[in-house]
């Protein structure tokens, strides 16, 4: 991987001087055109060996280009606590937006290579790190993401005398610490845990370009060149090839559906429920006061057909809640600066740190839902949705959210009879649009779409719980204590885990 | 201030049965109007004794109404790090959008209340802090808020006792911790405190509203009950009275401006241009790096007419600065979310940390530049917009902010000048527009808001730096030399201060 990269390239400076500047105009003018069409971001990505020129190439970049449309980030190898958000998270809040240019310094790759170099994860576990990558990145181009990954590489040889000459001018010599020459002694161990990051993840729709550092004016050009080309193609319309996703299997010969087969009725007297009602709220608020819930978040999503019943049903979960500890997060269209960013990034805005929840009402799901039966998006969009949920929500878990999932289940019936009744009460009045009356009419494709999502997106670690809500007080009980049985489970699981 | 509080309200349980259906009903009604509306946002202070119901009521909120619209963010009275950004950052942060209700459980005056109750502060700097609170709630409901502050109050008696009732019950004993009964022995100084808050804050626009917490039926009735009004009032299209700033004084007699007699014509030769240029920037690239930025950060402001250089200007100070370390706002139209919140919102997203710089491309002073001369904003808008802006760039200064404010001053010849040099340059045709040409008719309705600006908005802690700027040279390297200065001058004062 790095060969070509440690034989010595160079560029005179008197070549450098006559290509600097036609290189540097050409970059700004497609910087303002990339501004202009705000259609895509572009991500660049900057990672290698020390002293091999990363700070002054972003340096430069920022000299050659217009510094307001650039945002540049740096990360360390080792994440702060983040209060118990995933680990991308991070990443996900420096993500640019349309229009715009993001630089990040270190990225998503430091960490699983520093981990691998130093012995702190074994192969298996690097392996299971570079495949999210992978499907992180493929995400974040078919969302349209022109996504750019520089390595810039030092042999040791050149690594070592780099150090040298620099500690020898004492302009410089501060660059130096001794912490570089400590990472320095493993040097190998890195390279070789790098070549295999590297080969892992240079996939035809992201690859790595591999970039010798050691002179200043063949890495400065080299990489100028690549995102100029890059750009250009980009601009003139190329779009990148991503690989489709698997398709949808048609629905059964037999017709006969998850939700068909479904036993709608399920019912409670009033007496019941609210004799239920009271234990429940009362053990759901006990578990979200145990010490348990320091380590843990709960992430909830309420879906279900229009009048289904998610409101009133967040309403009792809420209530047995103290206000300081969760948020509703209804979910609508979204807003300006939501549009600029991957389809994902406005629920990544509203993840609960450990000790709080959070409640969507509506989530990511609606990709595979309205917008899949309205053609909101594209087909290849939703298609890939189902994957890049499931890898969202094993992210959650990893980070010690209890991920919940309801699908409020009506019958097309119990919907009109809800309808009219909200038609007939004042100030249920507004509840009530032509564009729920609009998406009864498409009651079969919603069917065969929610069908799907559950078959696709119902994972150990975050199933979906389909709940009988054509009698609300049923499914609001099945709701209080699966909720219930889910935490319990999860706490019963962690110290489990302490124990061994 | 406590003593109608102290009488031992209460309701009886049949009338509050009889009254909190209609009240929740109502509430949720004028909650759902507030929402169609979309006109102003509401923020709830909750506040009190320990013990007096404060995260009961605040529970009952969100019972009462719809949660999925309610934001409840509790504060502790002493503020985490925040990597060194104003005390009122986290604040800003909580604020709700126009059609919402935030509720913060312990707000901005926890931290005062409780340090100076402590001793850990005089009587000078509590009086200070009162004021500064003064002014950010008169800014918030000039901008719309509809602000209520509760004070749960419990007499010294009522709190003993509601403490020792809680202890004696099993299901609740939880609630009463060691350092509730450390706090309780303070009870009697933490009130005298309070109340000096209170009087203070009671403001025409935002009183508090003292309720006696013993009752829970009295207390929710009561808090509920003026909610409900004043949603109901405001709704109605009743503004609150804000006293109106003192009006800005006419222009001097003889017409004599700053600007007017200004030397714009300064002028340096490209030889010396780069010899100070390298040295400038050497030198600022220097002081970003020295230790004593860890404990501050730098914020720029670029104010000028168009084309005065301002882009230019900026690229020539970030070129000495390693890209990991700024971030340059580019300052347009808001956003969605931005035009939602209170003017200063969207600068309070982009404050940088210690060690950071943020370079603004204009800035917070649009509201008096811009917006006062095009009638974007109404008039008191613009006048109390100049004391909001010393307050803000005061909290940026108290924080560890340097705070440098550039005037680019050009004359209207020089921007004709280059009005058409752009027009005949092709790549830098699109930075010309027609809003350029009308807004440079406006030049001397410019020259007035311009003068007025900096007369008003020119403070020890942020003076204006006004540069002549038809020599873009000469502009850059006073910018630079000024920038500096202004970093050196910084640094010397903490050193004084640490070493007495």
């Amino acid at each position: 991987m790095f060969e070509s990269a440690e034989i010595g390239h160079q560029i005179g400076k008197k070549e450098y001087k006559q290509r600097e500047p036609v290189l540097r105009e050409e970059l700004l003018r497609v910087q303002y055109e990339l501004l202009a069409q705000a259609k895509f971001p572009v991500l660049i990505l900057v990672n290698g060996v020390d002293g091999a020129g990363k700070g002054e190439t972003v340096n430069l970049f920022n000299q050659w280009m217009d510094p307001r449309h650039i945002r540049t980030e740096a990360f360390s190898a080792f994440a702060d606590e983040e209060h118990g958000l995933p680990e991308m998270w991070r990443f996900w809040q420096a993500l640019p937006a349309k229009g715009h240019i993001g630089i990040l310094f270190g990225s998503w790759y430091s960490a699983p290579i520093v981990a691998r170099a130093m012995g702190h994860e074994k192969s298996a576990r690097f392996a299971q790190r570079l495949e999210r990558i992978r499907q992180f990145e493929r995400m974040l181009v078919a969302e349209g993401t022109l996504l750019i990954k520089f390595w810039f590489h030092l042999s040791k040889a050149a690594a070592r005398q780099r150090f040298k000459v620099l500690e020898a001018d004492p302009k410089n010599a501060w660059r130096v610490t001794p912490q570089d020459w400590e990472r320095f002694k493993h040097y190998d161990g890195f390279i070789k845990v790098t070549e295999q990051a590297l080969r892992k993840t240079s996939t035809g729709e992201a690859p790595w370009l591999v970039i010798e550092g050691s002179d200043p004016a063949y890495r400065s050009l080299t990489a100028g060149q690549y995102l100029l080309d890059a750009l250009t193609q980009r601009l003139a319309g190329q779009e990148p090839s991503v690989a489709a996703p698997a398709p949808v299997p048609p629905p059964a010969l037999d017709q006969r559906s998850l939700l068909s087969a479904f036993d709608y009725d399920r019912a409670l007297t009033l007496k019941a429920y609210q004799r239920r009602l009271e234990a429940l709220q009362s053990r759901l608020n006990g578990l979200m006061r145990s010490p348990d819930m320091r380590q843990r978040s709960l992430v909830l999503v309420f879906e279900g057909m229009d009048a289904a019943g998610k409101g009133s049903t967040i309403r009792r979960v809420t209530q047995a809640l103290d206000a300081r500890q969760y948020h509703v997060v209804p979910v609508a269209a979204p807003t300006e600066e939501e549009r600029a960013q991957p389809y994902l990034w406005r629920f990544w805005r509203h993840l609960p740190r450990h000790g709080h929840a959070a409640l969507f009402d509506r989530s990511w799901y609606g990709r595979v839902l309205v917008e899949r039966v309205e053609g909101f998006c594209a087909e290849s969009d939703w298609m890939r949705a189902f994957d890049e949920i499931n890898a969202f929500e094993e992210q959650l878990a990893e980070a010690g959210a209890v991920v919940v999932k309801f699908w409020l289940a009506i019958t097309p019936d119990e919907q009109l009879r809800r309808f009219n009744e909200r038609k007939a009460t004042p100030y249920k009045n507004f509840k009530i649009t032509d564009d729920d009356w609009r998406n009864r009419e498409k009651w079969p494709q919603y069917q065969r779409a929610i069908g799907d999502m559950i078959d696709r997106t119902s994972t150990d670690l975050a199933p979906w719980h389909v709940v009988a809500s054509n009698d609300k007080l049923f499914a609001r009980i099945e709701v209080l204590s699966t909720l219930c049985q889910r935490l319990e489970q999860a706490f019963a699981a962690s110290s489990l885990k302490k124990k061994r």
